[in-house]
């Protein structure tokens, strides 16, 4: 999978912090429908409904709005504090 | 961007059907914590919330969860019918 293999790639860097992280993609390809962007507002939704499972510190999330022909694509990663750990 | 490299690459094949996707990944990297993988019901929450903005059909929805080794990767593949299309 080579989104998988994208994920790991990066994260292989830091793989001596212990630090714990998330990131989300979601890639809307739109056809002939002019529709209006909800990604913007779905980024907030996101955020509160993973916000249920795990602790996110609002500093903690790097968004990005990618935007090339007719797909869009939001990016979210969070970065989980080393501190927030269950012993 | 390697991941929209690989979704734009998929869309190509069916471009002339003029369909409409959307593709959700949730990537969780868990460090040394032993916390219950929550992406399951994730699954669950993230439909309802893109539910909000657009149409849905349940049984248009592919759902993948993938392990390997602390990464736990959530993927939803939503088609969207051609007839739900505004004119």
């Amino acid at each position: 999978m080579a989104f998988l293999d994208y994920f790991r790639s990066k994260q292989k860097n830091t793989a001596n912090t212990a630090k714990e992280r998330l990131q989300i993609i979601v890639a809307h390809e739109r056809s002939t429908r002019n529709q209006p962007d909800y990604l913007p507002a779905l980024q907030k939704d996101l955020i509160e409904v993973i916000s249920k499972y795990v602790d996110i510190d609002k500093d903690q999330v790097c968004v990005s709005l990618d935007k090339e022909g007719e797909c869009s694509v939001l990016e979210l990663n969070i970065t989980f504090p080393e501190e927030q750990a269950v012993s």
